[in-house]
C-alpha cells in the first residue's frame, strides 16, 4: 500500500502515545501463569511462602483439618452458643432424616445414621462455622428416580440399599477429586437463575411425591412428573383415605403457622425449629393412643417391615454399622450407581457450598471452595463405609443453627451426639410415627424452598436469567430432575456463547468539550465526527464471530455512508475501531480484520485501530497485520485517533472518491 | 452507608462527566432488535426499502435467482472466458467424480451424474461466479463410513444406493432449512483451524483407503483409522501386486509434476487441470492394449460387475433417470439416513461456503451465507431425485475454474454439457480405466490439502488454534471423521467458555503526562496511583466467572495492601474498577459487585466503577446496585474517577485504617 514512507501523522497532534507490543514471554512462563489462574484464582500457597519448614507443616495440615486451626481458641462462651444450636438442630434432624431416607426408598434409620457420622467429618474438615450437615430432599429424589429407573427398591431392597451406599462413595470420591484438582469451578456453572429454577421445581415435585403419604394412597406412580403424578391421584380417588388426609393437613397447618410466626419475629425461631419434632411425638402419640394404624393411617414400622429381612432395615437399636463389604464395585448397575453418584454429588456440592457461602459473607468470613469440596467428598466416603446415605448442608437445617446462633462446627458434634443417644435408646419411640406426618414436614419445609421471590428479581433485572429458571422449574416439574438440569446449563452456556457469537458493536460519538468519545447510544449529547465512523467493539473476536463481525462492520460503513449520502455531508474517509473491548483473538478474527481492510480499503477509506489490548497487539505483531495496516495508524486512544484523522482532513482536503495515501505522499 | 448527603466529590475536579443509564426500551423493542442483530445481521431487505411491490417481486426473484440478475449483462467475452474454463473442469470433473464415487461405494456412474444436474441448479441459484459444483472426497468418505457402519454396500448395494439418494436429500433440505432460518451461522463454530486440522486429516484418510487401489488388493479393512489400514495392508503383504504398485506410481508422479510446475508457473495451470483426465486416458489405453485387467489390474469394468443387477449401476449410456422412487423413507435405516444427511451436509456447507467466499474476496464481490445455503440446498434436493449424491463447491475444481479464467457460473453450465455428452456418447471409453489411476488422481488431490503451512502459522500465532487443528486431524486419523470433528468443536467452544470463565483483569497505571490509565503489563512507563487500585475487567461478568472475579479482585486487594505495606507507601483507600470492557451482567454478576461492595468496605476502602456500558448501567440500576454504591462513585473515565479519588485523598488526610465517608461529612 505504500505506506511505508508515509508521514506517522500523529506526529502533528497533541499528546500522541505508541501502542506498545507487550514483550513476548517464553511459551512455559505464560502457559504457568493461564493454568495459575484457571486453577489457583485464589492463590492458596499464599500463606507457605517464606515459612520454616515445621510451620509449613503445621500450616498444611490446618489447610486439610481446620478443626486444629480453631480448636486452641474454643472457649467455654462458644460451647454454650454450640450446645444450645446442636440441640436444636438435633431436633429438626431427626424427623427430617427419617423423612427423607423415606423420599429415597431408603429405611428410614439411614436417615439417622446420615446424621450421625457425616457431621463429624465435616466438623474436623469444613471451614464453615454456620453450615449443618444432612441429608436433603432434592439429592434423595434425585436417588430414588435414577436408581428407582433399573432397580426396584420395593422388589429388591437390598441390591437398591448397596446400589445407594455405592452412589454416595462415588459422590463423595467426585467430590473430593473435584477439590483436589482444583475444579471448583465447574460448580460455578449452575448459575444462580439455573439454582432458583431448580429448586423450586424439585420442592414442587417433592410435594407432589408427598400426596402419596397425605392421602393414604397405597400404589403410586414412579414417575415423578406433575402429569404422572397427577394422573396416578386421580385415577384411584375411592382409595383416598380421609383420616390420613385430615392428620396430614392439621399438621402441616400447624408447621406453617409456627414458621410464618417466627419469620415474622426471628426470636421465635426455636418455635419452628421445634415444629417438626413436636409433629413427630404429637402424631406418634396420637397413633399410640388411638390405635389408627389399624384405621387406614400408614406408620413407619409397618414400611420398615416390608424390608425387615435385611438386618439394618430394621428401626433397630445400634450405631451406624459398617457397609464398606456392601458397596457394589462388582455389580452390573456399577456404571448407573457412578452416574448417580456423579449427578447427584454436583448438586449436593452446589447446595452445600452455596449456602456455606452465604452464611460465611453474612458473618464475614471466607470459604474455599476446593476445600469445602475435599471436606464434602470425606465426608460422604466416609458415610458410604458407615451406611449413611448422600448429606450435605442443607439449607433448612443450616439457617436453623445459624439462627439458633452457633459459633463453629461444634454445634455439628452435639447434634451426632443428640442422633447417637436417640439411636441407642429412642428408637422404639420412633416406631408408631405416622407417614402423613413426615409428608407433612416435607412439604412445609420444602415450600420454602419454592422462592417466588427471586424469580420475580430475575424477570425484572435479567430477562434471559428468568427464562433459564423458568426453564429449570418446568423442565423438573414436566421432565425430570436432569432434564431440568441439563436444559437450564444448556441455556446458560448458550447465553454465554450468544454473547461471543453476536457481540455488540456500537457507534461512539464525541463528548462535548472533552477527549471522550462514548456510544451515541448511551450518551445522546454525544457527537458524530464529520468523515469518521468510530466503532466499538465489545467482546473478544473469535471464530464464533468473525464472520458476524465482517458483516456488521460492512453494515455500519453502508448505512454511514448512505446516511451521509443523503443528507449531503463530508463524505466517509476514516473507519476508526476502538478495541478497548476486545480481549482476545484467534486466527479467524485476524483474517477477519485483513477481510474489513481490504473492504475499508476498496471503498477508498482508511481503517484506524484504537487501544488495542496486549493480548491484541500480541497476535496482531505475530501475524505482521500491524505491518499491513501501518503501525502509525494505530492509536492509544479514539482521541488520539480521531485527532490524527481530523488533522489529515483538513490539511489536505482529500479527493471525495478515494482516500488512497499514496496521493498525498509527494504533498507531505 | 450514609452516602445520601455526602457532598458529590467529583464537582471539584475539572471536566467531569455524568454516566448516562440509558433510556428503558419496551421489551418488545430490545427483543426485535436482538433477534435482528442475531438472524439478520447484514441486513438482506435494505434494497427492498422504499420500493414499488413489482420491483420488489422482481428484486424477491433476484434474490433467490442471482441468475436473472447477472444474465441481462452477460456478454460474449465473458461466454469465451466461460467456455474454456468450462471444459477445463469438465476434463477434471470426469476422473473426480469417477474417483470419488468408487470412494463412496456408490457406482462410478453416479460421479458423473452428480457432475450434471446440480451444477445447472447452483448456475441458477448461486451468488458465487467462481465455484465450480461437484462431488467432494472428504464428504464421500464420509458417506462411505457412516452408511458403511450399518450397511454393506458390496452385499446389499441396492439399499445402499437408496440410502446414499436419501442422505443426500436431508443433506439437502437441511442446507435450504439453514438457509430458510438464517441459520447460517452454525457454519461459523467450525474455525479455520477446525477446518484446517480437519482437511489435512481427512486427506490423510483419503490417501490411507488408495493403498487398496495401488496395492491391487481385493480385501480391505472398512475402517477409516490408521491402525485398521496399516493392520490390514502389512498383514496381506503376499497380495500385494507389483504391477499396480508400478503403475499408481508413474501416474503419481506425473500427476505431482504437472501440479508442481503449475505453482511455479501459474500461466502452466491447465497442465494440472488437463493432467488427470490425460491420466485416465494413457491408463485406459494402456490396459486395453496389455489386456493388464487380466494381470492384477483391475478396472473400472470389473467393479461395476458386481452390481450389475442395478439397472443404473452399469456405466450404461444415457442422462440422470430419476430417482425420487428410490428415497428410503420407509426404511429402517431412515435415521441413519438423516443422521448421514446432516453430518454430510454441514461439512458440505462448510467447505462449499468457505471456497465461496475466499475467491469473492479475491475478485471483490460478496456472497450472502445463507442464500448460498439455499442453493446448494437445493442443488442436493434436484440431485437427489436425479440420481446424485451430495455435491457441494469442491477447492481443486472451483481453483481450477478461477485460475482458468471463468467470468459466471456459465462455466457451470459449460461443465455439465460437457459432462451430459461424455454420458452420452463416451461412457464405454471408461470401460477400461484402470482404478490405480483413480487412486493416483485422488491422492495426488488429497496432498494439496494437506495444508501444514496453514498449520504453521497457527502454531506462530496462536497456541490453542494449533492445539484444536492438531486435535482435529488426529481425531480423524485415529478414530473417525465424526470423532474429529466433535472434539475439535468441543475444543473451540471450550475456549471461548474458558474466555469467559476466567476473564483477564488488569491493574491500570498513569500513562505519564496525560490522563489516560492503561495495564502497567502492557505499558511499562504507566505509573501507578498511590492508595488506588485501578483494576480492568475485560469480560462479560456472567454466572460462570463471578466467583472467580470475586476471589480474584480481592486477590488484587490484598497483594496491594500486602505490597504498600512491606514498602512504607500510602496505605489503600480507593479500588476503582475499569467497567468499559465489560460488555454485559447477569443477575450472579451483579451479586458478585454486591460481594465485591462489602468486602472493600469490610477492609475501609471505597469502590469506585469506571465507565459501565449502557448494558451493564441498565442492569445495575434496575437491581438498586447504583444506589448501594452511590451514584456520586460511578465516574464516565478512569481518569476522572482518580481524580476525585486524589482530590479527596489529599483534600482531607483520612484515619489510614477506615475511610467512612461519614467521618467527612461534618468537614465538607
Amino acid at each position: 500500500m505504500g505506506n511505508t514512507d508515509y508521514v506517522y501523522p500523529s506526529t502533528n497532534v497533541e499528546c500522541a502515545h505508541r501502542v506498545a507490543i507487550p514483550p513476548s514471554q517464553p511459551l512455559s512462563k505464560s502457559l504457568k501463569s493461564s493454568l495459575k489462574e484457571t486453577f489457583f484464582p485464589d492463590d492458596p500457597l499464599r500463606q507457605f511462602k517464606n515459612q520454616a519448614p515445621s510451620r509449613k507443616f503445621i500450616l498444611a495440615l490446618q489447610y486439610f483439618l481446620p478443626i486444629l486451626e480453631w480448636a486452641p481458641r474454643y472457649t467455654f462462651e462458644f460451647f454454650k452458643a454450640d450446645l444450645i444450636s446442636g440441640i436444636t438442630i438435633a431436633s429438626l434432624a431427626i424427623p427430617q432424616g427419617i423423612s427423607y431416607a423415606k423420599l429415597a426408598n431408603l429405611p428410614p434409620i439411614l436417615g439417622l445414621y446420615s446424621s450421625f457420622v457425616p457431621p463429624l467429618v465435616y466438623a474436623m474438615m469444613g471451614s464453615s462455622r454456620d453450615l449443618a450437615v444432612g441429608t436433603v430432599a432434592v439429592a434423595s429424589l434425585l436417588i430414588a428416580s435414577m436408581l428407582g429407573n433399573e432397580v426396584n427398591a420395593t422388589e429388591n431392597p437390598k441390591l437398591y440399599l448397596h446400589l445407594a451406599f455405592t452412589a454416595t462413595f462415588f459422590a463423595g470420591v467426585f467430590q473430593a477429586a473435584l477439590g483436589f484438582l482444583r475444579l471448583g469451578f465447574i460448580v460455578d456453572f449452575l448459575s444462580h437463575a439455573t439454582i432458583v429454577g431448580f429448586m423450586a421445581g424439585a420442592a414442587t415435585v417433592v410435594c407432589l411425591q408427598q400426596l402419596k403419604g397425605i392421602l393414604g394412597l397405597e400404589h403410586f406412580t414412579h414417575g415423578t412428573d406433575l402429569v404422572s403424578v397427577m394422573r396416578s391421584v386421580f385415577s384411584q380417588t375411592h382409595m383416598w383415605r380421609w383420616e390420613s388426609g385430615v392428620l396430614g393437613c392439621c399438621f402441616l397447618f400447624f408447621l406453617l403457622l409456627t414458621r410464618y410466626l417466627s419469620l415474622r419475629r426471628p426470636k421465635f425461631f426455636w418455635l419452628s425449629a421445634m415444629a417438626p419434632l413436636t409433629s413427630v411425638i404429637l402424631g406418634s402419640l396420637l397413633v399410640y393412643l388411638t390405635h389408627a394404624e389399624k384405621h387406614g393411617v400408614q406408620v413407619i414400622m409397618q414400611l420398615v417391615l416390608i424390608c425387615h429381612f435385611i438386618q439394618i432395615g430394621h428401626l433397630k437399636k445400634g450405631l451406624n454399622p459398617p457397609s464398606l463389604t456392601d458397596l457394589a464395585f462388582g455389580s452390573q448397575y456399577l456404571t448407573l450407581a457412578i452416574k448417580t453418584g456423579i449427578v447427584t454429588g454436583v448438586i449436593a456440592l452446589a447446595e452445600g457450598i452455596a449456602v456455606g457461602r452465604s452464611f460465611a459473607m453474612f458473618k464475614n468470613y471466607h470459604i474455599d471452595g476446593n476445600k469445602e469440596m475435599i471436606a464434602f467428598g470425606m465426608m460422604n466416603i466416609a458415610g458410604s463405609c458407615t451406611s449413611c446415605y448422600l448429606t450435605t448442608g442443607p439449607f433448612s437445617r443450616s439457617a436453623v443453627n445459624f439462627n439458633a446462633g452457633c459459633k463453629t462446627a461444634v454445634s455439628n458434634i452435639v447434634m451426632a451426639t443428640a442422633v447417637m443417644i436417640t439411636l441407642l435408646f429412642l428408637t422404639p419411640l420412633f416406631h408408631y410415627t405416622p407417614l402423613v406426618v413426615l409428608s407433612s414436614i416435607i412439604i412445609s419445609a420444602m415450600l420454602g424452598l419454592i422462592d417466588y421471590e427471586a424469580a420475580i428479581h430475575l424477570w425484572k433485572i435479567d430477562k434471559f436469567d428468568f427464562i433459564v429458571c423458568l426453564s429449570a422449574y418446568a423442565g423438573v416439574v414436566f421432565g425430570s430432575v436432569e432434564i431440568g438440569l441439563v436444559v437450564a446449563v444448556a441455556l446458560s452456556l448458550l447465553r454465554v456463547l450468544l454473547f461471543v457469537a453476536r457481540p455488540r458493536t456500537f457507534v461512539l460519538g464525541n463528548i462535548p468539550n472533552s477527549m471522550i468519545y462514548r456510544s451515541v447510544d448511551q450518551y445522546p449529547t454525544a457527537n458524530s465526527v464529520p468523515g469518521i465512523l468510530i466503532l466499538e467493539i465489545n467482546a473478544p473476536i473469535y471464530f464464533a464471530n468473525s464472520s458476524y463481525l465482517r458483516e456488521r462492520i460492512s453494515r455500519w460503513i453502508y448505512e454511514e455512508e448512505d446516511k451521509l449520502k443523503s443528507s449531503g455531508e463530508t463524505s466517509l474517509q476514516y473507519v476508526v475501531l476502538d478495541m478497548g473491548g476486545v480481549g482476545s483473538i484467534d486466527t479467524s478474527g485476524i483474517s477477519m480484520l485483513e477481510e474489513v481492510k481490504k473492504n475499508v480499503d476498496r471503498r477508498g477509506l482508511k481503517l484506524v485501530l484504537a487501544n488495542p489490548g496486549s493480548e491484541v497487539m500480541k497476535k496482531l505483531d505475530k501475524s505482521k497485520f500491524i505491518e499491513t495496516i501501518g503501525q502509525e495508524w494505530i492509536y492509544l486512544t479514539v482521541g488520539e485517533a480521531v485527532g490524527a484523522c481530523n488533522f489529515l482532513l483538513h490539511t489536505y482536503k482529500p479527493n471525495p472518491v478515494a482516500v488512497e495515501p499514496e496521493a498525498h505522499d509527494n504533498n507531505v
